[in-house]
């Protein structure tokens, strides 16, 4: 049903757009054509840059008309391949440009910003009038909002604020046939039917592009405590996180997990880090807890909640950080995990999630019924333990072809891990979402009626599979 | 499209679903025939209760099959309509039966409830299980968790913790074409694909049938402060709750405007009711915090956050509930104020929603306008003022034939009321729906965008439109 653009096509949006909002030139469109783990080489017949939402109109409706495909991408961080261009019959429609800020109401603790706008920038707006907007990850020096709305980002804060879902008060977005949806403004409520926004938020970009989004602000933090503890295992991670949050309130906003081969692995490959505690430990959490302008101390709150859990022997060890620099470097740690990995060598990643109080379980039965299937593989199993969300990766054996059996065997690894999740009950996308990487592995696994709705859902809206096709939703039978 | 059900079909449906489960008897379903508000007067088939998901599912699956439509209900406490059935060519498909808790798990903060379980039992399973269910309306003696799942339901503790939106952590529902929708497990972080659990979220039972849920809980409250303070204006009352936001960070729960007028019907029609404060003050508000087990008592926190406020003069006046009795009786003036109103005569009503920030001000233009508009009649505005959202009803002038006015004036007051709403970008329906009362509204004031998005979904998930035909969604052109 597609069509490749016609250069009747690529010469009216070469003078709709400007020099500045079109591009085939090769090398100026290379970095955006492949995926930020390096997994899928793209192609794409231009580069289209927008500045306005307008323009976003104009482009998606003659591409609507013309039935040219359209990959939307913003920071171009997807970890799944959700933004990389299918080849030279698709325009890569980047929306860098449009990334104002165009708003900040700190009295309605909201802030407007458009599809473009890269998640630090929002954060220093936030900032800048008194509040702060509470979705955090590796990347935000270079994802962009609607990158995150399209891909329901989570990140270090989803335990106490939700993913995007639940900081997304409004949408405005073009949708596949070129019409404008206008539902930016900020209710607190709002019930009118269906909520496209939620529709939109996770959809990956196949069903619209999002021009801009009204964002949940809340109050700065007053004091923030942090700190580092080092346990016997996941089990008694869990006991103390519900003990800290009958104490703490939800002022607990990050619980991370992570064994002490992901420590060590930091320590060896970056520089700079030391380990927090003086002796070994299993298992290890870092807690952040937060408090209000007027109010105790954070530090002084953690510490006191703490106490009982170092009493009773369920922490072994535990520093508190006396200052933010100490809890930057602390946090340093827990953020570098992924890139020491990285120099460690190519893993087989999985993004899962299971019920929270089902983890400790899944960690302790599923970490050696894969290392027992695959022989001289090793489980490092870290994340957001707070939100049942970890990062099972799997090592290869290490040896000097480990490589080539990451590309041979990763397959077979994914499908195993991935039964072991179903069967406890959980997710094959916990906060990196489908694109290319997971398709076949979302058929396989998931419920056959809803992926039916999706389809007909996709159908509906997007008829000739317009946007961004090849990621998400698999072709039905 | 749609046909009446046959004898066949009936005889079918009765020998799947049993003596407790099929009726026809007219007086058995005569209050499930009129909405709450007595309103509309609707009529059905047969009545049909399933006490199973599987049930229900093949209830669906056979109307599918056979084009006839089905109407479903919960505890009938629409005040949009939106569960009275059309008429005798429909089934009313009463949920009552459905209504266990399959399960609660204190360690993941976590209940699952059939669709006909009601709030109030909701509330006592969690309570035993030392968490609470943070949702709580007027209604919730019949209100059921199917119900208010599909009208995305609000409450007094929005401000905290969100609609139902925010609450449902999973769903299982039977989708129109009669397949089961599996969505229940309770994972916080879920990205595969097209949220379909928050697309039936708000849908009004026009897109299935939600048999189950899985709800959110939070720790049991460790103690609450409820007080009362007279203020000379809305936009004082926004000053305050901004300042108690930025003393108390998250543990404000409720923060209620009434004006003066609202407190009077009160005391002058619910027996048992004394005014708060001494004095006469032109608006009131009721603010309830609480606090964590551990830590400071939610009312001395309450207490030294409002001081500041009343040596300013921002507060008139001000009564801080010395115990759980004293609490309950504030809470019972701001909940009987629709009791009060409905004795008081008929208004005409409006549930609506503005920007948090912009509320103050469009009340101090929006009550002059519609009072000048309409001679002698007067606005009563109170509710939700945390949330941006106002029960902003009009009462009828002082005078005999005051029903009739209503009757005859009611479109164009509602008309008037709406577009005032719409240029001040909020929303003709915060928390109650649209149902049958709002659809014509809704057509007039929607984004068309959204709105043609919306009618794609209906009919790509319910080509036949069996489900709930009449409501939410009306006919395109």
């Amino acid at each position: 049903m597609l069509l490749p653009p016609s250069k009747a096509l690529l010469r009216e949006l070469e003078a709709l757009l400007g020099a500045r909002g079109f591009t085939r030139d090769a090398a100026e469109m290379e970095p955006w054509l492949v995926d930020w783990r390096g997994r899928y080489q793209g192609a794409a017949a231009a580069m289209l840059l927008p500045d306005s939402a307008a323009q976003v109109q104009a482009i998606v409706a003659r591409c609507a008309e013309n039935r040219v495909a359209l990959v939307p991408q913003g920071g171009n961080t997807s970890l799944v391949g959700g933004a990389t261009p299918g080849g030279d019959e698709v325009l890569l429609l980047s929306l860098r440009r449009l990334n104002r800020i165009r708003s900040v109401s700190p009295d309605d603790n909201m802030l407007v910003a458009e599809g473009g706008a890269i998640l630090a920038a929002v954060h220093d707006a936030a900032s800048r009038a008194g509040r702060r907007f509470p979705l955090s990850l590796g990347a935000k020096g270079s994802a962009t909002i609607g990158g995150l709305v399209s891909t329901n980002a989570g990140g270090t804060q989803v335990l106490r604020f939700g993913t995007m879902r639940a900081l997304v008060l409004g949408l405005e977005a073009v949708l596949p046939d070129g019409s404008f949806y206008q539902g930016l403004s900020a209710l607190r409520k709002d019930n009118r039917g269906y909520d496209l926004r939620q529709l939109l938020i996770g959809a990956e970009g196949t069903l619209g592009v999002v021009t801009a989004a009204s964002l949940r602000l809340v109050p700065a933090v007053g004091s923030r405590g942090v700190a580092w503890a080092g346990l016997a295992s996941p089990a008694d991670a869990l006991t103390l996180l519900r003990q800290l949050e009958l104490r703490l309130g939800d002022g607990i906003e990050s619980f991370e997990l992570m064994p002490a081969h992901a420590l060590g692995l930091v320590l060896r490959h970056v520089p700079g880090t030391r380990a927090p505690l003086t002796a070994q430990h299993p298992w290890h959490v870092l807690v952040e807890v937060t408090a209000p302008q007027s109010g105790a101390e954070a530090s002084a709150l953690l510490a006191a909640a703490l106490e009982p859990a170092l009493e009773s022997g369920l922490v072994t060890d535990a520093a508190l950080a006396g200052g933010e620099a100490q809890a930057d470097a602390l946090w340093r740690i827990r953020e570098s995990i992924a890139e020491a990995e990285r120099q460690e060598g190519r893993a087989v990643k999985h993004d899962i999630s299971v019920p929270v109080s089902a983890m400790p379980a899944f960690l302790q039965t599923a970490t050696p019924q894969v290392e027992a299937r695959f022989e001289g593989a090793r489980v490092v199993a870290f994340g957001h333990l707070g939100d049942g969300n970890i990062h099972f990766n799997v090592l290869p054996p290490p040896r000097p072809d480990a490589a080539r059996w990451v590309e041979e065997q990763g397959e077979m690894v994914t499908g195993f891990v991935h039964d072991l999740v179903g069967a406890a009950g959980g997710s094959i996308s916990a906060e990196h979402g489908i694109g290319q990487l997971k398709r076949s592995e979302l058929v396989r696994t998931a419920c056959p009626a809803g992926l039916r709705a999706q389809r007909a859902i996709k159908t509906a809206l997007d008829p000739h599979g317009i946007m961004n096709p090849g990621k998400l939703i698999p072709p039905g039978d």
